[in-house]
């Protein structure tokens, strides 16, 4: 394409946060002139499309302070420092969900919110799990309600907007381009 | 559910931006115990999912300060106040492609990022594209490049994360569970 970069000439910390930090970049663009861009910077996170033996997928519900509000999501969280994603990955599975697994395969990534936000997030799946025999700890402030359901009845929280988010609508379609019933 | 509710005790504003505004809420946790959330407000966006006469799916490639590269996604962009998202993506669409509509069908809504952010997005599908006459002007700071690609190119630009955004993800599966080819 068109070069179309735009160099930074310099950039402000705004914030620096536990989860994020937000800096705003004055930048030259494509002609000549400057602007402003406002960025959050994200360590990135994970999210597990899992299935149980019984067909079912596994889901979360928990509160979402910018939403003020539950919805019901696919296991996910984020990368701690230098951390392999996968890694990550079969953590929060295990935290999450009371399930772990030995075979997780990356399916996708992506940038969440490429005009504002550097947080990527990858996506894998595994139908192969087992129950863990005691049960790991969550984060402190985290809160969790663990979930089973089937394709349909996941399509029907869509439905209702009780699923609502990028990666969770991205693991349904996944699992039905994938042929599940 | 068990009502997860994180109430707030205070809201501590950090930032207001163009486009984003930063705030870190004290909130109260299910448990009784406190903590922190760091919250970025945002006014929402919109999205098209727009396919020619020709059988090919518009996409526009544009620089990503937050990732500083350039990807390719389907037109988006913010809502401005109290705008209907339906007006928001007929603009966006005549700014960024040069096509227009009056046949845009909202096929979904989701938040990009729970976690951190209430950013929402609406995705728009037509099939019904007229050329206009004249070009709209984009945005000052907004330089784009229109691209026109069939499926089979744009899951090919998946695999070479060229497409690498949420968004134009669920646009490609959309269309494939919509039965494209």
């Amino acid at each position: 394409m068109t070069n179309f970069e735009e160099k930074t000439i310099q950039s402000k910390q705004i914030f620096k946060g536990r989860v994020i930090n937000v800096q705003v970049d004055e930048v030259t663009l494509p002609n000549g002139k400057t602007s402003n861009r406002e960025l959050v910077k994200h360590p990135g996170a994970v999210a597990v499309i899992a299935v149980t033996k019984e067909n079912k997928i596994i889901f979360v519900e928990q509160y979402r302070k910018p939403l003020e509000k539950s919805i019901v999501e696919i296991p996910a969280g984020k990368l701690e420092l230098g951390e392999e994603p996968i890694v990550t990955a079969k953590r929060e599975l295990e935290e999450e969900t009371g399930y772990t697994t030995n075979e997780l395969e990356l399916v996708s990534s992506f940038y969440t919110s490429p005009g504002f936000a550097d947080e990527i997030l990858y996506i894998f799946f595994t139908d192969k799990l087992e129950l863990l025999t005691e049960t790991k700890d969550l984060d402190e402030d985290e809160f969790v309600e663990l979930m089973e359901l089937s394709l349909e009845d996941a399509l029907e929280l869509i439905k209702q907007q009780k699923i609502h988010d990028a990666k969770t609508i991205f693991a349904i379609q996944y699992l039905q381009l994938k042929g599940m019933k």
